[in-house]
């Protein structure tokens, strides 16, 4: 496993980056601002105060990989790759509302900064950019990429809509929140692992065979997400820690414990169901509670067994080596558990 | 002028609403029933509780006459008008939450019902939808109608945000607040009255025509809007009367009487500036500076003026007789001021 970033990540954003910022050009001011706070170009005064990307570009590098699996160059992907992290930062915009998250990457969030209806509407403008792009690429093999985005983008609300569910339940199961995490999370990344190669006419089966792989990656990223989200460091995640729990987020690890038939669990599931805000005493004893009980244990091991899911479809599937390393780097660096 | 709704608009809402509830269950159940709620299919129960479609069902009765426009039968304009109306359905989810609005189409707004975050899914679901129906249209001219209505959605996107904007300044201007109408309401107009015929690949001149319409249909539509939204009845309009006064938008007419240069404009902006609360008595006093300083008057011959544009460029657009006057019939109808 690697602790750094793979190089092909920040190329990614040395690419990928400034197409971003042409497309957010289009957007009228008083939206473009928001947006561009979001995505790290300006403050909130709208100085700039970046490149952009304040996200791991994950996506965009994936995009770009997808291009050339399929034997097309990089440049080839850069309006897929755009696509879908304009799609990915839709969601974190309006997540971040329903969430009543406050801050991401280390600042605060844009609902936070320029009110609600301006995060929404930002948002909105994403999302409508991200089909754009895609329209008016003239290859004719384009409108499947849109209709590969569009699907994604499906199952993603899908996904956020359980997860807000889940939030108001007490008996969700494990398969319903491993389903969840695949709508929410997995979805998107299967889509940027496979959209590069579909925008450049790529086979059926590359195309299947690079989903496949992100399909699994992006579980065990989640997977990987959730527990730090729990244990992981505020200074690195950039979020508060163990906010999930303080939301009573029915994630992985956590719905893994409270299924067990243990004391642990049980306590676990009393603790949650308290209807007072629980504390940071309460915070830390629900997270050795799931510890306790399993969780944590039962989400790194599922983390391992969808990463090694992820490498074999990478070994089944046809492709340049160099490309099949880069891919291989970014699925291990993202489930890198630094905690 | 006709006062009751044109027989085209029945017959669209029979013909679109059960394509509407057909793409509806490609959504998952949590974002469902929001969006159902919303178009009128269920009660906040899931109950059944009509045929969907509360609203007017304008945008799809355009666009049907804008595939006939084209020569083509209504059934080929099918997807375009559930699309248009998912678009027109997404904006109005997010805008009552921007707006704070409590009640549409006489019934709770989705967001008081089923809280922020579903309302916000479920129009991020609808406008996906929207995409979605244009791109599983094996047709070559669907990407053509596809682009028609992201271009639209964009601009309805910076309308909004210029609406938002609009509430924190003092100055705007009426250009300005033309600008904003156009992007906000005529874009998608426009689009609806011509994305039919660009469906079915008409020539340019055709949709370009039917756009031109759309585009001063909608202005004059607006602008009654404004006009019913301080002087209509509520019982017709199915919202709050003087809502639009409380939250200080700077609506047409009030943006109009404004920029006068007249005691009452004086009146009227020491009265909108004030920082508390307006009362009942407050709001009918704003109502009638609006009409002391001419902004009433001055909205009614704009909506008169942008009306005779519309017919105008039917007039000079090639179509079938029939659907020429089915045009009318709604430019007609949406612009009856009932007051």
């Amino acid at each position: 496993m690697t602790t750094t970033m793979p190089a092909g990540v920040a190329a990614a954003r040395d690419l990928v980056g400034p197409a971003i910022g042409g497309w957010l050009e289009r957007l009228s001011p008083d939206v473009r601002i928001v947006a561009a706070y979001h995505l790290g170009f300006v403050d909130a005064d709208g100085a700039p105060s970046g490149n952009g990307q304040g996200g791991k570009a994950l996506r965009p590098a994936l995009a770009l990989l997808s291009a050339r699996a399929a034997g097309a160059p990089p440049e080839r992907g850069v309006a897929a790759a755009a696509a879908v992290e304009f799609v990915h930062n839709f969601s974190l915009l309006h997540d971040d509302i329903m969430d009543g998250d406050t801050e991401r990457r280390h600042r605060p969030t844009a609902w936070t900064v320029f009110g609600v209806g301006s995060a929404i509407l930002a948002g909105d403008a994403l999302l409508c950019l991200a089909q754009d792009i895609l329209l008016t690429d003239p290859a004719p093999q384009a409108v499947w990429a849109a209709r590969c985005l569009s699907a994604a983008v499906h199952r993603l609300i899908a996904g956020q809509g359980a997860d807000l569910a889940f939030e108001r339940r007490e008996d969700v199961t494990l398969d319903e929140c491993l389903q969840m995490a695949g709508d929410k999370t997995a979805a998107l990344m299967a889509c940027a692992c496979s959209i590069g190669a579909i925008g450049v006419g790529a086979p059926a089966e590359l195309a299947m065979g690079l989903a496949g792989f992100g399909a699994h990656a992006g579980l065990a990223f989640q997977l990987t997400d959730d527990l730090l989200g729990i244990w992981g460091a505020p200074e690195i995640t950039g979020k508060p820690v163990r906010a999930d729990l303080r939301a009573r987020k029915k994630s992985l690890p956590v719905v893994a414990a409270l299924s067990q038939d243990s004391q642990a669990a049980r306590d676990l599931g009393a603790l949650l169901a308290r209807p007072d805000a629980l504390d940071e005493d309460d915070l830390l004893r629900a997270a050795d509670l799931v510890e306790a009980a399993g969780g944590r244990e039962w989400a790194e091991g599922e983390a391992d067994a969808q990463l090694a899911a992820a490498t074999k479809c990478l070994a089944e599937t046809e492709m340049p080596d160099d490309v099949r390393a880069e891919f291989a780097a970014i699925a291990d660096f993202i489930t890198v558990r630094q905690n």
